[in-house]
């Protein structure tokens, strides 16, 4: 951002709030410092819930946890939103009703987190018994025992626990940001509705169904989808899109059982070598996929979106510093441009084994999973099919299951393919205007230049919202880059809750 | 064979015993029928003691065992072998010496066994507990109960257990090939030396140790290591030599930790990708290594082994359809001259995760285990730097450990090289007197067409006999070759376990 927007930014939040015009910084920043403690402590409840999209008890309590907070709120016709079936994790739903507002707009976040495997956390930690500590839990950090001895939080504290940045920071931001306009008798430009997922984590199996069962409750304008980290420069950001995500699942086959690789070395076919040269075919030295077509079906940047690139902070050298490496797949290539291109990745390799288990054998089989990011354009069934074509021009035969006595004695070279199944990517183009409003939105709320990239390079479900609901996703993260997602030791940034709220608000209040 | 060598063959054992003559088929098959019953109990009994090199109590009852039978059998200065350090399986040794014999010869085989997975094993099965079955144990099969109600005991029956072929038929063939002799009156043209090693599966970690402490004893003009199965084509075999082994671990760095493959695919560098582009280098697709320099240090074949090797049977069909595949990795070359080329092998390769674990990742490492099969001539050392300096000229830079922080922030392209220690190759020349000596005698006690192969595919530390011992040693094997070696349901068929008392009498009775 220019210095000379950033003053103007400045003016505008210093003039006396008017419909439409955003909401005064100072005064929310005042509200939130006089309740950090109490809704500090509220949140570190609501972290210490179960969230896991399996555990039923788990989720009734954050149900009824949120709900109930809804309520207080003054949120109205508060209700869970049931799947067909018994047992799924139900989204809650509420909503406020603006006079006069022309547009809906729904606000999303998801109360269930990944699974956890406590023995990977720091000693002493538990997933669901959040700490308050000074500083990212990497090497040196303090646990805050009594932060209400303190006269004012540090922004740079941080809570810890699964959930505490994905996603519950989504749910309560949303609603405190609700709260807190109310509170302050700020009204909001448009209706909103809450919409809260409870099995993201486990892939939304009924998000679809959902959101067709309960359409007449969901109609909108547009999806402010709370979820993820925020830029790792530190800045805020909004992804108009998401790479959709394809996974596909290759074993090669060799001899009908692992053979002695001294009496049978240089004469029976090594399947780990067979994929190994399968896997180089698909990707020369510098990360271009080399498979026939892979890059054709891709829609081209628009102006727009190009621009926009452009301004995205480079913190490429940074990260690479971070994650201990100085090559990247195409150094020619920054990060942010890379994730507008389908990708081709091995997420594993396996065959027979390796260190002190490894014997002296030539393995029966090698199996790779590979999973294919997709962007705006790219069909993931063709995609699939592109990558199929390839295997076959290198002389396979493909099966879907494991070969037959008979398939094995009449194809020189087999594979077994598993097509997973898929979504495409999702894209709302920079020039809509929802896309215009979200963006002068959060701009307008947050102190620092907002990032504006086309896509995520992650993937989300979002064309389900397009498709279902009939309106278009933006994604408007607001946790920590360093939040350790669905890993050990999550943890979110205090001050990003704060911020959160602010955006939130900031969105609720967008131009009409 | 041809038919007149057969002729021949039958007419030279049916000629009255003279000294230096083949031992009397007609006798000893005679004296093996009378005795049959009361052998197998014995070697049932025997296959019955555990004989894992790690498992004191049952390498102590199997030395016990051993040592009375050759006490029994009139075998003299029977005594263990003990290494310099405690609680060392020891050797076992005894001997024979006989009135005007110019040579002396030692018998080696070994009475320790693989480890076993018990569950692995057929159900009911214990690899302690040895049965007879009617036939292999792959599709149907009878155990036979009653063996002693039987006229005839039936050579295709098999004796299941951990040992019964690899290699505690050896022990049993040879003592008993020596005690039957005895028995009848014939004397062995060589002075015999009986060496049992007690710890070949655990990669005879004290075998040069124990040669070199107990030299006096163990002076001699060749060895017989009786060990490993016959030729595929049911026909005997000596094998002249073995390929040398030399392991090499590889471990291809990536990012210092996992990272997300939507958020950073085509960006981060996947080591699985990586890996399998270098493995892929060193190799083509059909089977020759494309390193510098892998095949020039190896000794050609002579004309003798040329012509050794021309007469081998051709099993690859058969051994393909068994194996379930018909392209070898070379399909212009057969399996026995495969086996006299070095080779480059995969053993298994491991990176991150397949199948249900497999995750959206980009992994952070990826490691392969290779195997180098050496040949006449090449020097493992040698070998592995070839490996080195390929992957050098791909552009890796090699460590001996993880790589440091500041290694990950100074290199491109980093990997890890482990060099396991190794071995080479051992050869006795076809044309050498005890080459020829061993495969007339074989030939002469044996119905089949002896195949002699220069090497064996395989890899034993007979280099260890050449240096330690002063003397060359040949490979004879008994076991039939489907006798599941170091694998669940181990066999032996009871055939070959008389055939392997008729050559062990046979090379007692080598020519002079």
């Amino acid at each position: 951002m220019k210095p000379r927007y950033l003053y103007l930014l400045v003016y505008m939040l210093s003039v006396t709030l008017v419909s439409a015009q955003p909401v005064d910084r100072g005064t929310l920043d005042q509200y939130i410092r006089l309740n950090e403690k109490k809704w500090l402590k509220q949140y570190l409840d609501f972290v210490s819930i179960p969230n896991l999209a399996v555990d039923r008890i788990g989720i009734q309590r954050n149900a009824g946890f949120i709900m109930d907070l809804m309520k207080e709120s003054g949120i109205e016709s508060v209700q869970l939103l049931e799947a067909d079936q018994l047992n799924v994790p139900p989204a809650i739903y509420g909503q406020v009703k603006v006079p006069n507002a022309k547009q809906t707009i729904v606000f999303y976040a998801h109360y269930d987190g990944q699974p956890v495997d406590a023995t990977q956390w720091l000693p002493g930690w538990q997933p669901f018994e959040p700490l308050i500590i000074d500083s990212a839990p990497i090497k040196k950090f303090t646990v805050i025992k009594d932060y209400m001895s303190y006269s004012n939080l540090d922004a740079n504290w941080r809570i810890t626990g699964r959930g505490s940045a994905d996603d519950k920071v989504g749910i309560y931001a949303i609603i405190r940001a609700y709260a807190s306009l109310k509170k302050l008798g700020i009204s909001p430009t448009v209706n909103i509705i809450f919409f809260f997922e409870g099995e993201e984590e486990a892939g939304s199996p009924h998000l679809a169904e959902i959101l067709k069962r309960h359409a007449p409750l969901l109609k909108s304008d547009g999806w402010i989808i709370c979820d993820g980290p925020i830029h790792p420069s530190g800045r805020p950001v909004v992804y108009l899109g998401v790479r959709g995500d394809a996974g596909m699942e290759l074993t090669v086959y060799g001899s009908n059982r692992p053979l002695h690789s001294g009496h049978y070395g240089n004469w029976a076919p090594n399947p780990a070598h067979l994929l190994s040269r399968l896997l180089a075919s698909m990707k020369d030295d510098d990360g271009r996929v080399l498979i026939k077509g892979f890059y054709d079906q891709v829609t081209p940047l628009t102006e727009q979106e190009k621009s926009a690139l452009e301004n995205v902070p480079n913190v490429d050298k940074e990260l690479q510093e971070a994650y201990g490496f100085i090559r990247s797949e195409n150094p020619s290539r920054s990060l942010s441009s890379s994730l507008l291109l389908p990708s081709l990745n091995i997420n594993g390799i396996q065959s027979a084994a390796t260190g002190k288990l490894a014997s002296n054998i030539i393995p029966s089989i090698a199996t790779a999973t590979l999973d294919l990011r997709l962007v705006a354009g790219v069909d993931y069934q063709k995609q699939q099919q592109l990558v199929e074509d390839h295997i076959r021009a290198q002389g396979y035969y493909i099966t879907r299951s494991a070969p037959s006595d008979a398939e094995r004695l009449r194809y020189n070279k087999i594979i077994q393919v598993k097509l997973k199944s898929g979504y495409n990517a999702q894209r709302t183009p920079l020039q809509h205007p929802f896309a215009q409003q979200v963006t002068e939105a959060i701009q307008s709320a947050t102190r620092s230049a907002l990032v504006v990239m086309p896509s995520m390079g992650g993937s989300l479900p979002l064309y389900i919202f397009e498709k279902y609901a009939n309106a278009l996703p933006i994604v408007v993260p607001i946790a920590n880059f360093d939040n350790n997602q669905h890993a050990e030791n999550e943890n979110l940034r205090l001050g990003n809750l704060w911020t959160g709220i602010v955006e939130m608000a900031g969105l609720m209040r967008m131009k009409q």
